[in-house]
């Protein structure tokens, strides 16, 4: 039996147009920086991806500095500003923020200085989708943009930070996003690449393909697909709760992704879960995906006012625009058996 | 006419097995943080790709620490310390350090003491090998590794940058390298990945290429392909010497790399020399790529004693492993061809 990969949030499975872009790029041997041909044509192949993300993301006036990933671009945007942040945020925002903003029991976050806080657009965990007040420091558009509505332009944030394998492109690139002109302490020092913003010789392959896959997870939005998703996830949700009626649902009264669902059972250790799940062919995750590979108490969920049990025992399911109805009814069914068994050796 | 590429030291042609190797990771779909299978599967493609780094650098026992270039990895080792260096290093290497270190008229720097001072293994413009000192705090080995012999843990170095796309890898992914257990006050903050050191989802694409690369990279050093390329560059020199008397070679009287020659032929710009070269179908370069594009003075030359004509009058070509030599004799010809014409116009 295949695998089913449920764990979309953690990573995207490549898009085709991104593989696509990716390859062709492979071909290009130019340095982008080098002023011959091949220099150029490396440059255009960046260019172009720099002005298809700027669409899909409501940029067309902003600079979009090319990145290793969200993590640099938090850095970038982040370090030595002390900035206001809820404890929700992922860690490479949290390394540079306070983490005090108040979080309501949807997860919501209550921001009373934009000006001077960063804010998530949504969760990776929970999929809870924030009310992004006008005027944010900083917005970390990771996980959201491409799987619901998000202009940058309109949002009034100073910047809002993006990574390509959360929408199908490649791991190991990323953006930071920020009004024309706008000062930016560089933290890479050398080239002077990215208009002195970020040196070191651009990742041509990994922004060929993350232009790609902006371009294309913005047509998919477009043409709705997300919301067919969004009624398979509410299945796999009605189908769980019927057959595990002590399961709880964590953000379920806020707006959510269309992909994501969070699901509580006391008891049975999310970590357990994942374990269970792997072996019986389903790939979920108990929350972020994290270095060690250790599975933790979920601090998003302790935020939001789970106990430590519940925060412990949470499962993550994050589909991907390829799930198919078959696939969430298979995986209710085997999740379903394996909590009847862990709840008959519990007891 | 098809165009012929001598810019290897800007950036490599990527190699067959470094393609492969990357397109075979992009089917990998999960994150290397991943505990499920998927996860594992790319954690596995990370880690052979560590090995053969590790084994073509003879840093078996040293920690590799993956980046997104060499830049990085120059900020991760050097930042905050105030390293001693010479002015013939990479801009990315001179952010962090002094430039003091005295070269001599062939580019060889004297190092007075090794553990508080960063040198280059080659330079990237002259291709000048230096004679490495024991114990360097750093050793910028982005040019170098791959085209001579070089091992790590026979060096005595406290470290060493390395970059995938100098070798035939993709661009956007290097490493420091350091023993086994160094302490290392890591820049990215947050999900700890690389044991902590190195934050951020891996570019498992461009390590993937990078490992296999660097393992395709040792055959070829040990197979002696560079002892060839070595002989159509002294081709290359030798008859651009005959047509062009005034044309001198920059640390001609040092060790050099066997693919790279710097040609100086004061009062003929370098920029307009690389110009009129792209025309005619070859992509060379006047120095370093940077990031404007512009080509200025170079600094390299300009510390070895060259004289601001010299030190701007200066085309550096670089030959790729698939050089061959009716390709050194069309450029030569090109050249001198176009030399001659300068010469009468300038007369």
């Amino acid at each position: 039996m295949s695998r089913i990969y449920l764990d979309y949030n953690a990573t995207a499975p490549l898009r085709p147009e991104a593989r696509a872009a990716a390859i062709a790029a492979m071909d290009a041997v130019g340095n982008p920086s080098s002023v011959h041909m091949e220099g150029r044509a490396a440059k255009t192949i960046m260019e172009r991806a720099r002005a298809q993300i700027a669409e899909a993301i409501g940029a067309m006036n902003a600079d979009i500095i090319f990145t290793s990933g969200a993590t640099e671009a938090s850095s970038l945007a982040l370090a030595g500003r002390n900035l206001q942040a809820a404890a929700i945020e992922h860690e490479a925002v949290l390394a540079w923020t306070s983490s005090d903003l108040p979080v309501d029991a949807n997860g919501l976050v209550t921001v009373t200085d934009p000006a001077s806080s960063t804010l998530q657009l949504a969760n990776s965990e929970t999929g809870v989708v924030q009310n992004l007040p006008g005027g944010l420091a900083v917005i970390d558009a990771t996980q959201g943009f491409g799987r619901i509505p998000f202009a940058f332009e309109w949002s009034g944030a100073r910047a809002a930070i993006i990574s390509a394998h959360k929408l199908g492109g490649l791991k190991g690139v990323g953006a930071l996003i920020i009004p024309q002109g706008t000062d930016v302490a560089a933290q890479l020092l050398g080239g002077g690449q990215e208009m002195g913003r970020r040196s070191g010789t651009e990742n041509i392959t990994g922004i060929a393909a993350f232009g790609a896959a902006a371009a294309a997870a913005a047509h998919d939005l477009n043409t709705g697909r997300w919301d067919e998703i969004a009624e398979l996830r509410d299945l796999l949700e009605q189908t769980i709760l019927d057959g595990s009626p002590g399961t709880q649902i964590a953000g379920r009264g806020a707006a959510r992704l269309p992909n994501t669902t969070s699901l509580i059972t006391p008891g049975w250790k999310g970590e357990t879960q994942v374990m269970a799940m792997d072996l019986a062919g389903f790939a979920i995750s108990a929350g972020s995906a994290c270095s060690s590979g250790k599975v933790r108490t979920s601090k998003v969920l302790a935020a939001m006012g789970y106990d430590a049990d519940a925060a412990a025992s949470v499962m993550r399911v994050s589909l991907t625009l390829d799930t198919t109805r078959d696939q969430v009814l298979r995986f209710a069914a085997a999740w379903i058996a394996k909590s009847v068994k862990h709840r008959q050796k519990a007891a």
